[in-house]
């Protein structure tokens, strides 16, 4: 375990069981150097323990680089709750997670994930204040959404060298909440849309209300477009999809879109511009962080809209560099760890 | 992980990585249900992390069941720091052990045990209030001994309904800080002693100030005598050493006394009236718990006294039941976690 822990570079790891309720759960904190860890929870079936550990370990660190580069005051951590065989009472085992993140004494933040949902989160925080994404907190879609809209102008004016989105066109794999916000955002800006959703309902509203053409799922692929948007599953940029690109620019809001490492240096070869994923779609957890930190809307705005910032820096430096965007992004983060860390153990030194 | 914290019955298993000091350590939490969980913190050399686990488990439930019977309002728990390979700065170690205990905001109050000493003790304190054993505590062997004194005479009035050990024989196997002080009592309450250490000086410094008779490591277990006090080693009453016994009854301070469960059936098919080591050495224990909550010297001397009460209750319960003691010390402390944790599931209810 400790060796699985050091291998993913985290701090902590907490193992929690209630009989009384069926609770099984992992909480993975990779850093708190930067502040408390935040960072979802999963509620899902898993085949075998270990899986759910090595869910939770990877996941972490992920949510370290992500709040990193958003300049939140936070590190990563994610939780697991193990989905009990048979029946169980919700509500009862979610009350006894929350007491399980509550005896971290706020090291850990927890948030929404795959299979927990917003009432979730309510029930959560009846056992600790330590839960953001509640229904106080409101949907964090519309700005995720903005914050892809941010990071797609940022892409733009590196790689095309335009300062608007007028009369380029964007074709968007995936509608749901985020995706029909951001289709929104790009409609507004006079960008022409491409799109493609499993679910011809949320295609048609599309086609209705901003003029967009669809097409079928896979064809997503092969339209000609200035930029390409995964807005929907994880892992659609992958050896088979790269080549069939038509597009300068590849931004979207779905989590985890390189299938491996090696396809964030197909897109560099192909001279695709690649914004990576965690960076632009972090506005949700920006959203999240400074809501449960009661800021107030004018401040997320504002550091929602950084996310451009960031990502031009990224791109500049990955162009100095030669190295892929997705890997000096990785880099950046790990840079901005390493010096929270030594800080915190010089404030000690200094106590 | 999880299948095995079920098994020994935890609630909660925290592990912790400081590359920076090289702390690898591991806290395992059995019960909070009546209170913060207390147990001492080893640090020692593994074969495998594995072992660190499993002694990490087991030695957490033996402490909820210590701490339940003498009546104090504490869980059990058990931390191991995993003893760096090669070099290391031994107080940067334990300062950060010390955070990560303080993460976990009073859940576990840490001790000493195996491999730690009291400096450790103040290493740690200078990062979490949740120490127990700093020098400002004390030295807990004397309260230890008292507590073993006041159950020699509860086994003595229950066995031999004497209430005084005037006159009995008493075989000490082992006369470190516990056993000599615990000499020093059986001698003021007129018993004779027969003594063993590997150490000579010890013995000769109990023969020349209590009269003792010196025998033999290995003969000690052949003498005639009431009581056969075991206060060194674990693990000294099993098959081969138990029919060997001359006396009518058991109770030393050492942890673990008993080789396997089967021993303490052994000793009741023999006639032999065991002392649970558990119940009987928890004056040390009480000591450092009413240290660490504030509680005066009055109040711990005479919660250690009611360790002689708990033993006569125990002993009816045997006798009346026909069980072995060690197997209704069990059970009782077993009822007396499972009450607390119904009442804390009230009290949640009720909130």
């Amino acid at each position: 375990m400790l060796k699985q822990m050091e291998n993913a570079g985290l701090t902590d790891l907490h193992f929690g069981l209630d009989p009384a309720t069926g609770l099984r759960a992992i909480i993975a904190i990779h850093s708190t150097a930067r502040g408390a860890a935040i960072g979802g929870c999963r509620f899902i079936h898993y085949a075998r323990e270990q899986d759910a550990i090595t869910d939770a370990l990877r996941l972490a660190r992920g949510m370290s680089y992500k709040a990193a580069l958003a300049g939140l005051p936070h590190g990563g951590g994610k939780a697991v709750v193990i989905q009990p065989e048979g029946d169980f009472d919700r509500t009862a085992l979610m009350q006894a997670f929350g007491r399980f993140v509550d005896q971290l004494g706020g090291r850990y933040i927890t948030a929404m994930d795959s299979g927990t949902e917003v009432d979730d989160m309510d029930t959560i925080a009846s056992s600790t204040r330590y839960v953001s994404c509640t229904s106080a907190s409101g949907d964090p879609s519309p700005h995720t959404a903005l914050g892809v809209f941010e990071g797609i102008k940022s892409a733009v004016q590196h790689r095309l060298t335009r300062s608007t989105l007028q009369g380029l066109t964007v074709s968007i794999q995936g509608l749901g909440h985020v995706g029909h916000a951001l289709a929104a955002h790009l409609h507004s800006a006079g960008a022409r849309l491409i799109v493609t959703d499993i679910d011809p309902a949320r295609v048609r509203r599309c086609v209705e209300e901003f003029g967009a053409e669809a097409v079928d799922a896979d064809a997503i692929y092969d339209v000609e477009a200035d930029i390409f948007s995964p807005c929907g599953l994880g892992a659609t940029l992958n050896a088979d999809t790269i080549p069939r690109l038509r597009c300068s620019i590849v931004a979207g809001c779905a989590n985890n879109q390189l299938a491996t490492d090696d396809d964030g240096n197909r897109l560099q070869a192909r001279g695709i511009l690649y914004a990576p994923d965690y960076v632009i779609n972090a506005g949700g957890l920006i959203h999240v962080a400074l809501h449960h930190a009661g800021q107030d809307g004018a401040h997320r705005d504002a550091k929602i809209r950084e996310i451009g910032t960031t990502l031009a820096h990224l791109f500049s430096e990955a162009e100095r560099s030669g190295q892929s965007v997705h890997h000096v992004a990785d880099l950046h983060a790990e840079t901005l760890l390493k010096a929270a860390v030594s800080e915190s153990a010089q404030e000690r030194h200094h106590a």
